[in-house]
C-alpha cells in the first residue's frame, strides 16, 4: 500500500486575540500550529493530535507536575550517562520549539534528526531548514536511508549515525509502534507525551508526562544542575525512575483533579 | 480587531489504512475530518477541536453511555415539544455527519443553519453545498444579518426565520459564550459534546456526552419511537432531565475507567 500525497489550498482566518485573553498562552500555541500548517511542517493530521494533547493537558492541570519533574531528572540523568544520544524532530515539534531544541542539542552535544511519520522529502526540508533557521548545526534524518528494524513504511527510515546507532532517542509526541520498535533494538528511549494511556508512554523508558513546550527547557535546566554530578549518583537518578510507576501516578493525579472538578460542578461553581 | 484571512497550500498525505487495523474507524472519521480541511469545510482549529474530542471520546471508552442516552431520550421528547426546532451546522458537523444532519431535519422539520464561528462567505457556501448534497433543501444561515443578543463578531450572526426566533437550538461541538448568549435569549439549547467540563456543556439545557457520529443516528431513531408519545409524556421526559448530574455522572464514569486503566498498567496489563 503506497502512501498518497497531493496539495490543497486551505484558507487561514487569524483572528487576534488581546493579551488579556484568559486562555492568551494556549490560543498562541495554537496559533504557532496553525502557522506550522501554514509553512509546511504540521501536517493536518498534526494538528488533530495536538489538539488530543490540548485535552490531556486540561485535566493534568496545564503545569509540570511531580510525576513529570521525577521523569526530566531520570532522563537528564539518562541524557548526561549515554553515549549516542539523539533527539528525533517531528513536525509539531519544529512547529512549536526548534528554538528549544537546538538549545537542547547544544547542552547535550546530541544531533537532531528529522523523523516523521508523513513523511515526504519536501516536508524533511523543511523541517530541517526551520531547526536551521533556529541556529541548528548539525541536523539527520535528511535523505535517510538505514531502517529501524521491525517497522514497516516510511516511519522506518533512519540516519544510520542517527537513531540507527543511538544509545538513548529522545522523542516528542510519537507513534507508539516507533518507540516499541526502538525500544526492541536495545535503545534507550525517552518520549515526553500528555496521555498516560497512550502506547508510547507505556512503551517508553522514560515518560515525560508534559506539555514539550514546559518540558523542553525544564530539562535543559535539569541537564545543567546535574552535569557535575559523579557517574554514580547520575546512575542512581535513572535507576530509581519506573515508568510504570510515574504513569499511575499521572493517572491517580488526572483522577483527583476530576473529582475535585465534578464536585464544583455539583456546587454550582464552574 | 479584524480578522485577516488568507490561503495557504497545505499537502496532504493519505496513508491507506486496512480494515483489519484496530483502530479502523477512528482513523476512517479522521480522514473524514481531514478531506473536510481539503473541502474547505473545515478549517485548522476545527481539526484541533476534533483532537480534543477524540481525547474525551477515549476516555469515555468511545460507546453511547448511559448518561448519553438519558440526553438523548429527553433531547427527543424536547424536539417532538419544540415549536421552532433549528438544527445549527458547523464545518466539522458538515464533514462528519451531513447526511445524518439531512436526516434528523427531515425526521424533525426542523431547519439547517450554517453557524461558523471562523465565517467567511465561501465557507457558508461551501457548507451549504455539502447539505445540499447530502439531501437537504432548505438551509438557513447563508448571507445571515441578524445578530444573537450579547455576542460580539461574526459568531453572532444568525437568521431571522432560524435561529433568531427558535425555542430550541441543537449544536454540534460549539463555543461556551454561543451557548451561553442562546440560553439567555430563552432557547432551550440540546449540545452535542464530548468534553463534560466545557463551558458549552454546563451552560446548555441539554448535553449529550457522546461522538456526533454516534449520537445523532440514536437522537433520530428516539424520536421516531416517541413520536406517537401524548405530549403530557414528552414533558415528563423532557423535565425528569438534569443537565448537571448527567455531567456528574459522566465524570465519574470517566474517573472509575481511569481508576480500572491505572490498576490495570500496575498490574501490567496493557
Amino acid at each position: 500500500m503506497k502512501a498518497e500525497t497531493s496539495q490543497v489550498k486551505v484558507t487561514i482566518v487569524k483572528v487576534p486575540v488581546p493579551r488579556s485573553h484568559p486562555r492568551f498562552e494556549l490560543l498562541m500555541v495554537r496559533e504557532q500550529m496553525v502557522e506550522g500548517l501554514a509553512r509546511g511542517l504540521v501536517v493536518p493530521e498534526g494538528l488533530i493530535a495536538h489538539g488530543r494533547g490540548e485535552c490531556f493537558d486540561y485535566l493534568i492541570g496545564e503545569k509540570t507536575e511531580f510525576f513529570a519533574l521525577k521523569a526530566i531528572r531520570a532522563a537528564a540523568a539518562s541524557f548526561l550517562l549515554a553515549e549516542k544520544p539523539v533527539i528525533s524532530v517531528n513536525g509539531n515539534l519544529a512547529a512549536l520549539c526548534a528554538r528549544e531544541l537546538v538549545e537542547l542539542s547544544k547542552a547535550t552535544g546530541a544531533p537532531l534528526e528529522v523523523n516523521l511519520f508523513y513523511r515526504s522529502k519536501l516536508r524533511e526540508k523543511t523541517v530541517a531548514s526551520a531547526l536551521k533557521a533556529a541556529g541548528a548545526s548539525r541536523i539527520l534524518g535528511v535523505n535517510a536511508s538505514k531502517r529501524i528494524p521491525r517497522l514497516k513504511s516510511f516511519r522506518s527510515l533512519a540516519e544510520a549515525k542517527g537513531i540507527i546507532e543511538a544509545d538513548l532517542v529522545l522523542l516528542g509526541i510519537e507513534d507508539g509502534n516507533r518507540v516499541e520498535a526502538l525500544r526492541k533494538a536495545g535503545k534507550k528511549v525517552v518520549v515526553i507525551d500528555l496521555n498516560p494511556l497512550s502506547r508510547s508512554a507505556f512503551n517508553a523508558s522514560i515518560t515525560i508526562i508534559d506539555n514539550v513546550v514546559r518540558a523542553l527547557p525544564k530539562l535543559r535546566l535539569e541537564i545543567e544542575k546535574l552535569r557535575s554530578a559523579s557517574k554514580q549518583r547520575l546512575r542512581r537518578e535513572a535507576s530509581s525512575y519506573d515508568n510504570r510507576e510515574a504513569l499511575a501516578e499521572a493517572l491517580n493525579y488526572i483522577r483527583s483533579r476530576l473529582e475535585r472538578l465534578s464536585s464544583n460542578l455539583a456546587s454550582g461553581r464552574s
